[in-house]
């Protein structure tokens, strides 16, 4: 992509009402604009950052064997009184009447849907286990919004819902995505963990909270530092204390002071398993190996997606802005022209632009006519891995400069040596 | 994917609400189910076509150099005040009060929100043209849904709007979609035709719907004879006679009765160039090169994306089911193993089903325990473009039988020449 074509809107000056460091430099790297409070248009480069993190997520559940589908964002109260949460679920749920004066509402969550699709459509017990999952866009009406896309009201999430004979298969359902979950946030190049946490709204009481570990964190979790050793089972891992900031009280921790961690971290997912609350509620039954009623036994996991591209952001930049991970960056390499016009700079650059492409390698040429502190700016802002400067002097003498927005580190390397050098990386 | 892992709910018979083929076909075939009126869940089946034919989108126009963005569904009500299309909406807009008492929208279209995008963040003509796009859901409240996927409630929408500096390159652009949108429905496997339409709610005075041919369309389209010659340009199809029904007026069609062709089309595109009608009302301009403001020309191009699931199946299909264009086929092969459980039809379908996995042909193994009726069935119903049966005696020989869902056309082939005749059919 040429700079001077894409939609790439960059500030130098932190807006005023963002606080937060994700909120500063997503709306600074021209990745988001608010539309309204809590509510957000994704611009081209930000949009790229949430179809890889929502891809990663698709491979991964795909993966553990749980089924796509797409549930509507506008659900009718029907199935919400069903359950009973209709009017449990309070004011964070935007409810909203049509133009027939039926009750609907924006789904906060989809437990009710899926469980009506499931009775609707799942008869035999021969059909379980099933796990169903969507990658889809939800709103809950914060009474405050803030932080840019921590606390929005119009929010990506991918949520799952499995649906298991008894509760052995459950729990067993319930490891795999704990597991799975692990492997989806480190496939983003991200530090997760695990804690025990409250089930709140959703009910039940089993469940798990996940958090991306950064200093700028907004919740504090506690665990055994034998969290850190390697290879772990899961078995063990689940034995281990990690708690929640509210299930973590001081007086009553099992375990030795000196062997307690406590961490900043960003929550990004939640696990829960709840039995029959919705199944029975909602008359969910499939039939059993001897014609008895069996009320699956539930679960649901949700990961917040467009707030990982925060929390990305959160546990990762500097001073100068963001510093993706290469797995979810916008692209992975910037080619910086010095001297856009100059006849060997844009043949040069052309050429690499090309090769790089032909190689499938994502590379953002900024071609414009901006100043060279300006470019430079713009390149460290948006956190893209790796920066290729191609000035007069270098492309006369056949040479790039290379750096790494990780580390500073810059070397002089061969342009016909050049897409060796990122598969290397890969 | 094996059908006894996967979630296919299929019907033998059509539901009493369906009248139209695609909806019952979509019902019976597992692909959607109905969550409200006019609202609909997306099974893994009917996610997958839809994924298809989102992708082709994406695809196109990219190449024609759009830039894609996401807005979000809610938006807030003063965009609307300031176009002025608040009050003239009427009902079919979603009107929604927030926990604050603000007038928010479930998003119709996104004129407002993306000029509002636009005056906030482009401030020069050197930034010109840009044409963004989004694929994304909308919500129409019509006030009676009906039609399965044709006249629901929320639908997903390709919606992408123009920016240039004045009228003649508006045009060009215009004329880039208008080419583009050819491009788009023929590399779906259908057959477009585009005709001048009314320019309604949206406003301006140049605008296109396309259709796609089918003799169950719901709307007649009347065109030139000469549009069937082949390559045709563009500029040469724009002067050729070709009009929606509204827009035909037999009394006044400029060509001769036997010159003209009345044919059925589903509508699934509508383009429009608007002019300066919302750069104006929203104050969106750019400074111009000696300095002087200017508003600039829009257009505004939306695909019905989810409306197009419907709209093939009402041009492909037979009495069986679905007869899908391979482009956007949910699977391309369907295995059928006419055994399961013998040990010879097990290992010789788990043999075909990985080497077709590892070239990449998207299968769908039909392993069930189901009888041979009833897999020939469901396999006819849902469309896939080749069946491959595996029996005993030509499991015994080395053998598959391949059947074309289209002309039924029947032949053994021999299992090791296998990938290879879908490399061919590719």
């Amino acid at each position: 992509m040429k700079l001077s074509q894409y939609f790439l809107p960059t500030l130098k000056e932190n807006p005023i009402d963002a606080t937060v460091v994700s909120h500063q430099l997503m709306i600074r790297a021209g990745m988001i604009r608010q539309t309204a409070s809590g509510i957000y248009t994704w611009l081209p480069l930000g949009l790229r950052v949430l179809r890889k993190v929502e891809k990663i997520i698709r491979e991964k559940m795909d993966e553990a064997g749980a089924l796509e589908i797409l549930m509507p964002t506008i659900q009718p109260a029907e199935l919400w009184i069903e359950s009973g949460r209709y009017d449990a679920y309070g004011k964070e749920m935007l409810r909203i009447k049509d133009r027939h004066d039926r009750d609907i509402l924006y789904g906060p969550t989809h437990e009710e849907v899926v469980t009506d699709i499931f009775r609707k459509n799942v008869t035999s017990y021969k059909d379980l286990p099933k796990n169903l999952y969507q990658i889809h866009w939800k709103f809950r009406d914060e009474i405050r919004p803030r932080f840019g896309l921590m606390r929005g009201r119009e929010f990506l999430m991918k949520d799952s819902y499995s649906f298991d004979i008894d509760e052995t298969n459950a729990k067993k359902t319930y490891n795999l995505m704990y597991e799975t979950y692990f492997k989806i946030f480190r496939a983003m190049g991200l530090k997760p963990m695990a804690v025990r946490a409250d089930t709140g709204a959703i009910g039940g009481d089993l469940s798990h909270e996940f958090h991306i570990l950064a200093d700028t964190g907004e919740s504090a979790i506690y665990y055994d530092k034998k969290f850190e050793e390697e290879n772990l089972s899961i078995a063990a891992m689940q034995e281990l204390y990690a708690m929640a900031d509210e299930m973590h009280v001081e007086e009553k921790c099992p375990i030795a002071k000196e062997q307690l961690t406590s961490r900043r971290g960003i929550e990004v997912g939640h696990i829960f398993n709840f039995g029959l609350k919705y199944s029975k509620a909602m008359e969910a039954s499939v039939m059993g190996p001897a014609g008895e009623k069996i009320y699956p036994n539930m679960g649901s996991y949700g990961i917040g997606v467009s707030r990982i591209c925060a929390a990305a952001i959160e546990a990762n930049h500097d001073t100068n802005g963001i510093i993706w991970p290469s797995e979810i960056s916008p692209f992975q390499v910037i080619l910086i022209n010095v001297r856009s016009g100059d006849e060997l700079c844009d043949k040069v650059c052309e050429e690499i632009y090309s090769a790089l492409q032909k190689q499938n390698i994502e590379v953002l040429y900024d071609d414009s006519k901006n100043s060279l502190g300006q470019k430079f700016s713009v390149a460290d802002l948006i956190g893209v891995p790796t920066q290729l400067v191609v000035g007069p002097k270098s492309a006369a003498a056949g040479k790039v400069e290379v750096k790494n927005r990780k580390t500073g580190e810059k070397k002089e390397v061969d342009i016909s040596a050049l897409p060796g050098i990122f598969n290397l990386n890969r």
